[in-house]
C-alpha cells in the first residue's frame, strides 16, 4: 500500500502562529515533502530519489521562505525564480508544488506518465521555469533570465540549483566567467554537495577538489553551509543580499538520501544504491515508515496533533508488458571484455554511467584500459581523439543524446583525423520514455549522418549485438556508432543460422506479400513483428526486415527484398534525419526503388518525444504494433486482436 | 614581389659552433620564419599573422631545442609532440616545418591551396599532430596522447598550445579537472597569452581574470614568462621536468603580431587588425622590408654573413572570380538594426565574431541590447533560452560549424521549452574553403533537422536575406536558423517584384524544360544557374528554382514546378542529412513526385569539405558550374563554354 499526505495536513503545520519555530516547522514540511515523493517514485516505478532529498531542505525553505513566487504568481515578472538544473531532482519539487497547491494530487501520483508530470523539468508544468536534465546548462539560462530582470528592472531573484557532479561539464565554467564579466547581478548558485554522483562518489569519478578556492578563483562569493540547516542557510542568503559587486555561490553540504537511514550515504565507499530507480517494496515500506515516523514525532514536539496519511488513489494503471531478461548493451559489454583479452589496444571510456553503459565488468577486468571521465562527454571524446592517433581503439561510452549531441564537434573534430574510434550510444530511442526529452535519443541518427566514415549500426539482438561489436572492434576500417536500446529487449529475436553480419545487408524476420518494414533496434522491430502478427489476422502480409545498417545500405540486397508495392520504414527516431530519408535517397538515386511503390516513414513525427509508459507513447506516437497495423492495412483494427496475436513472448494487454 | 628566405640560409644559423648565443640564434630563426611566414600568407590571400607571431618564439624554442620530434621521426612513439589548439596560427608553424625540413618550398606556397596546407591543421600534412581549429579540443587530445605515452611506457613530452581567448571555452576546464584527476603526466600547457581574440581585447570581451590563480585552483602547477625570452621559457621548461606531481601550464606573455612593429598590439583598445587575412601590398611591403632588415642586423650581430631572400617561385596562380559587393550577412545585419529601433525586445548575442557576423552596428546602436558572450556557445545559447523565456527574442550569431554543433544540445533544450530563438548561422555552406573543414560547415542543416520546431531558411541574395530576417523576428512562431554564406555574393539576384517569402515555397529563377535543379544561397544558386547558362548552349534547358526554405516543402507549389522528368536538389551541405534528402521524403509521401522522374542531390558527397580556392573545391567536390553541366546532361562540356556563358557579373577563367 502506498500512502501520501494530503495538503491540509501540510496547512495544520503553516498555519501555527507566529512564534513558533519556523526552521523546526519547515524541517517538518520537508519531511512531509519527502515522505510524498517517495510514494510518487514507487507509484511511478522509477525516478531520482537521492538527491531530491538532497536538496529538499533548500528547496523548501526558498519556497516557504525566501521567495515571493508563489504570491507573485508565476506569469509577474517581479517572481523569484526557482530552478535546479540537474533537473532529475524534480519528483522532490513536485512534491513541494503539492504542498504549495501548485500541482494537485492527482498530478502528483502521474510520475513519468503520459499527460502527468515529466521525468525531466518540462515547462509545460505549472512552476517549472526552465526544461533541464542535461546536465551543465542551468547557470546559462539563469543568467538569461537574471539579465532580462536587469533590463526590464523587474524585482524578483533567481537561484539556480547545481548539483556537485554537474560541476564535471565544462559549461558551467563558461557561464561562472560570464556572469561575473557581463555583471549579472540577481543570479545565485546554489550546489546541493552530496559528494555522490550516479553511484559513487565524485571524488572517486573526478573530483572537484577545493570547490569553494575555484569558484572564488573565477570571481564569485562563495558561502558554504549545512544545506539541511535552514539557520544557516537563511544566513547565506541575507549575507548574499549584502554582496553587491559578485554574484553569490552558496556550497551546500548535504546527504544524499537525506531523511531515511538507510538511504543516506554512509561514507563507506561503497556504491550508491538510491540515486535513481524506485525502492523495491520492502525498501519501500521501510523507508516510508520511518518517515512517516520522523513526522509524527516532529508534529508532536511542535505541539501538533497527529499527521494523518491517506492511502495513494488508485493510479491509473499503466499496461504492463512482459519484457525478456536480454539487453543488448549487455552483449555489447560482454565482448568488449572478452575482446579485450586479447586485443590490449581496446580502451573503454565513461561517463559516469558504467553501469548503465554496462562497461563495469570490463572496468573491473582491465582498470589500466577503463577511463572513467566524468560528466564531460566533450573532453572525453576528444581525449578519444588522441588515444586513437596513438594507435589505441577507443570505445567511448555515454547516453546517446549527451554523446552525440553534446560532443557532436569533437566526434566530426575526430572523423576528420580518418583514425577509428567506436561510439558505444546508449539509451538510444524512444523508449523507456520516464525520464522525458532530456534522455530520449531521437536525434541521434541525423546528428552523425553528415560524417562521412561513420558507419551507425544497430543491434536488434544480442546475438547482433556481439557481431557488431567484434566488427567494430576487429574490422571496421573507420568510425562506428554503436547505437543500443537500453531496457530489455521485448522478445529475443532468433535470427538465422546462417546470419553474418554483412555491411549494408539486412535479414528478413518474417514473410509477407503485400508490404514490407525494415527496422532496427529490439523495440522497433518487435513492434513491427506485432503489427505484421496483427495485420496477418486480417488477411495482410507484411515482410519484416531487421536493418542494422542505419546509412549503409547494399541496393542489390534492398532490391531483391523491397519487391512489395508498400515500402515502410520504422524508425526508432524522429522521421526526419533517420535511416529512412537515408534509404529513400540511396533507393531512388539508385534506380532501386520500384516505380510503383510508395514509401511511407514511421517515426516520431514533428514533435518532440513524449514521456510515459512504453505503451502510452508507442501509442501516441502512433508506433505500437497496433497503431502500425492501422496504419500500414489503412483499415480500423480491433484491439482484442492484440494480446492474441503475438506469440507468447511479448503480451500486451488491451489499452484500457 | 613577395620573397622568402631559403632554408639553407637557415642552415647557416643552425650550422654556428658551440658557444654561439643559442638564444640570439633562435631570434633569427624565428625572425626568418616569420618573413617566411608573411609571405606565404600574401601569396594565400589570407591566414592568420597576428597568433603566428606572437607564438613563433615558443614553436621555434620547442622545435629547435627543446623536443626530439626531428630526430626521432614523426612515427616514433618516443617523440615528443607538439600541437596549437587554436590552430589557426598554423601559418607560423608551416614556417617553421620549411625550417626544419618537414615541409619543402612549394608546400609552403600552397597555404590554402586544394593539395596545399589547410587553412587549419590537418594530420595529412607532414608533421601535423592533430586536427585543430575549433577551439578548446586539445588540452582533451594532447591528454589522450599523454596517456597513451604513459600506458606504452613510450618517451617523449606532449606540449600543446592554447590561445587566450580559447580559454573561454568550457572544453578546457573539463580538461583542467581531469587531467589532474585521472594523473595524466607527461603533458604541458603553454598558453600563448597574447590578450586579444578576434580583434578586441580578451579583457574586454570576456576577461580570465587571475588566470594563474584560476588554473592553479584546478591543481596545476602555473607558470608565466615572457613567451618572446627563450631564457625565460628554457627555465619553465626545466622547472616543469621537476614537477612530478602536477601538470603544469605555463602562461607565456606574448605580443600579438610581434615582429613587426606596426602589427604588435599597442595596448591602445583599438580594434587589431591583424588576427586574420593578409595585408594588402604596402602593408605586406613595409612588414616584410621590416623583418628583412631586423633579420640581417642580427645575422650580422652573430657574425655570419647576409641572409639573402629569393623571390618566391610564381604559384600556381588560383583561378579568380568576380563578385559582386554584395553581402547576404549585411542586409542581415541591415535589417536587424532597423527592427530593433522599434522593437525593445530584440537582444543580439555574439561569440566574438561581431564583425565577421555583421552586428557590430547593432552592437554600436543597442548596447544595452547586445550582448558579448566570449568564444563559448553552449554559455550564449542556452542563455538566449533563459532570455526567450522572460520575453525576449534572442537572435544568437556564430560560425555554423561551431553554432550548431557545439551548442546543439542547448539548441535542442531551448526549443524543447517552445520559445523562439533566432540562430544567426555564419559561414554556412563549403566556401570559402580556405580555412578548411573546421570552418567550412556543411552538416548544419543535418544536426537541426530531427528538432520538430526550428525553421532553417538560407537567403539568396540581401533583398532576401531582409525578407527573411524580417520573417524571423516579426512572424514566425517557432525557432528560426537563418542559413548564411559570409562571403560576398557571386552575382546580385534580381528576385521577381512579385516574390515575397511564402512558407515552403521557392521561386523560379530561370526557366527550363528538360530538368529542374533546386538550390540555396548566393554561391550554389550562382553555379546552378551557370550550370543552367552553359546547359542552354548544348541544347538543354534547366530549370533553376532558389528553395531558402530548408525544411519546410508546400508540396502544392512544388508540384507545379517539378514538372521535368529530371529533378536535381543542389546542397551547399553534405549530399546527406540535407534539405534534398527530406524533399525527396516530403514528396514521394505526399505523391507529388512524378513517377517517371529520376532524383539526384549533389553536393559534398562522402567526404570531408577539402580547402582550396573556390574554383578547386567548387571542381573538386564536382560542383561547379561546368562540372554541374556535365552531371546534369551527361554530355562533356568543352569548358571553353564557361567563361562566355556567364552574364556578365560572375565571370570565372577556364581551368588551368
Amino acid at each position: 500500500m502506498v500512502f501520501f499526505i494530503k495538503k491540509d495536513q501540510m496547512e495544520k503545520v503553516r498555519a501555527m502562529k507566529q512564534g513558533t519555530d519556523r526552521m523546526k516547522a519547515y524541517q517538518l514540511l520537508a519531511d512531509i515533502c519527502r515522505f510524498n515523493c517517495l510514494s510518487s517514485i514507487k507509484v511511478a516505478g522509477s525516478g531520482h530519489l537521492g538527491s531530491s532529498f538532497s536538496a529538499m531542505d533548500i528547496v523548501v525553505y526558498l519556497y516557504f521562505d525566501r521567495m515571493n513566487t508563489v504570491s507573485e504568481g508565476f506569469s509577474s515578472n517581479n517572481r523569484d525564480i526557482y530552478f535546479s538544473s540537474k533537473g532529475h531532482d524534480v519528483p522532490g519539487l513536485y512534491s513541494v508544488f503539492y504542498a504549495l497547491g501548485i500541482l494537485d494530487e492527482q498530478s502528483l501520483f502521474m510520475l513519468r506518465r503520459f499527460k502527468g508530470l515529466d521525468g525531466h523539468p518540462d515547462v509545460g508544468t505549472k512552476g517549472i521555469e526552465s526544461n533541464t536534465g542535461s546536465l551543465g546548462m542551468g547557470l546559462a539560462k539563469g543568467k538569461g533570465m537574471a539579465w532580462a530582470k536587469q533590463k526590464l528592472k523587474s524585482a524578483g531573484h533567481v537561484y539556480v540549483l547545481l548539483g556537485d557532479g554537474e560541476l564535471q561539464e565544462g559549461q558551467n565554467y563558461e557561464s561562472f566567467q560570464n556572469i561575473v564579466h557581463q555583471g549579472v547581478h540577481g543570479l545565485t548558485a546554489i550546489v546541493d554537495r552530496n559528494r555522490i554522483q550516479t553511484d559513487k562518489l565524485t571524488d572517486d569519478i573526478i573530483s572537484l577538489r577545493d570547490l569553494r578556492k575555484k569558484i572564488e578563483a573565477f570571481g564569485w562569493h562563495v558561502m558554504e553551509v549545512d544545506g539541511h540547516n535552514y539557520t544557516e542557510l537563511e544566513l547565506a542568503l541575507n549575507t548574499r543580499a549584502t554582496v553587491k559587486d559578485k554574484p553569490c555561490l552558496i556550497i551546500a553540504n548535504t546527504v544524499k538520501g537525506k531523511g531515511v537511514g538507510f538511504m543516506e550515504y554512509k561514507g563507506d565507499g561503497k556504491l550508491y544504491n538510491w540515486h535513481s530507480g524506485a525502492p523495491d517494496d520492502v525498501n519501500f515500506k521501510n523507508a516510508s515508515e520511518e518517515l512517516f515516523s520522523k513526522i509524527q514525532v516532529q508534529a508532536k514536539a511542535l505541539g501538533l496533533s497527529a499527521i494523518e496519511k491517506t492511502e495513494v488513489p488508485q493510479a491509473k494503471k499503466g499496461v504492463t508488458a512482459n519484457v525478456s531478461k536480454e539487453f543488448v548493451s549487455k552483449a555489447y559489454g560482454e565482448t568488449l571484455v572478452s575482446l579485450g583479452k586479447d586485443n590490449d589496444r581496446i580502451v573503454v571510456l565513461d561517463g559516469d554511467l558504467a553501469a548503465d553503459c554496462k562497461v563495469r565488468d570490463f572496468e573491473a577486468a582491465y582498470p589500466d584500459r577503463f577511463i572513467e571521465n566524468g560528466i564531460a562527454e566533450q573532453d572525453m571524446v576528444s581525449t578519444a581523439g588522441g588515444l586513437a592517433r596513438s594507435g589505441f581503439i577507443p570505445v567511448v561510452n555515454s547516453f546517446s543524446s549527451f554523446l552525440v549531441s553534446r560532443a557532436n564537434e569533437q566526434i566530426y573534430n575526430n572523423a576528420c583525423e580518418k583514425s577509428k574510434i567506436i561510439y558505444g550510444c546508449h539509451f538510444s530511442g524512444l523508449l523507456p520514455a520516464g525520464p522525458g526529452k532530456s534522455h530520449q535519443s531521437v536525434r541521434d541518427i541525423s546528428l552523425l549522418s553528415a560524417i562521412p566514415n561513420i558507419e551507425i549500426i544497430e543491434p536488434s539482438c544480442a546475438a547482433e549485438a556481439r557481431m557488431i561489436t567484434t566488427y567494430a572492434i576487429q574490422e571496421a576500417k573507420t568510425n562506428v556508432a554503436i547505437r543500443m536500446v537500453i531496457g530489455p529487449s521485448p522478445r529475443v529475436l532468433k535470427l538465422p543460422d546462417s546470419y553474418t553480419l554483412s555491411r549494408g545487408k539486412g535479414v528478413v524476420l518474417k514473410e509477407g506479400g503485400d508490404g514490407v518494414i525494415l527496422a532496427y533496434g529490439p523495440v522497433m522491430i518487435n513492434e513491427s513483428l506485432l503489427a505484421s502478427e496483427i495485420l496477418q489476422k486480417v488477411g495482410y502480409g507484411l515482410k519484416v526486415i531487421n536493418m542494422p545498417w542505419l546509412n549503409r545500405f547494399d541496393l542489390t540486397w534492398l532490391g531483391k527484398h523491397l519487391t512489395a508495392r508498400s515500402i515502410f520504414v520504422l524508425e526508432d527516431h524522429s522521421t526526419r534525419g533517420g535511416m529512412g530519408e537515408m534509404l529513400l535517397r540511396s533507393l531512388k538515386e539508385g534506380g532501386a526503388l520500384p516505380k510503383e511503390s510508395t514509401f511511407k516513414i514511421f517515426g516520431v513525427e514533428d514533435e518532440f518525444p513524449v514521456c510515459g509508459t512504453p505503451w502510452e507513447v508507442l501509442e501516441h506516437h502512433k508506433l505500437s504494433g497496433l497503431e502500425l497495423a492501422k496504419r500500414i492495412s489503412g483499415r480500423d483494427i480491433d484491439p482484442a486482436l492484440v494480446s492474441s496475436s503475438t506469440d507468447g513472448v511479448y503480451n500486451v494487454d488491451a489499452p484500457q
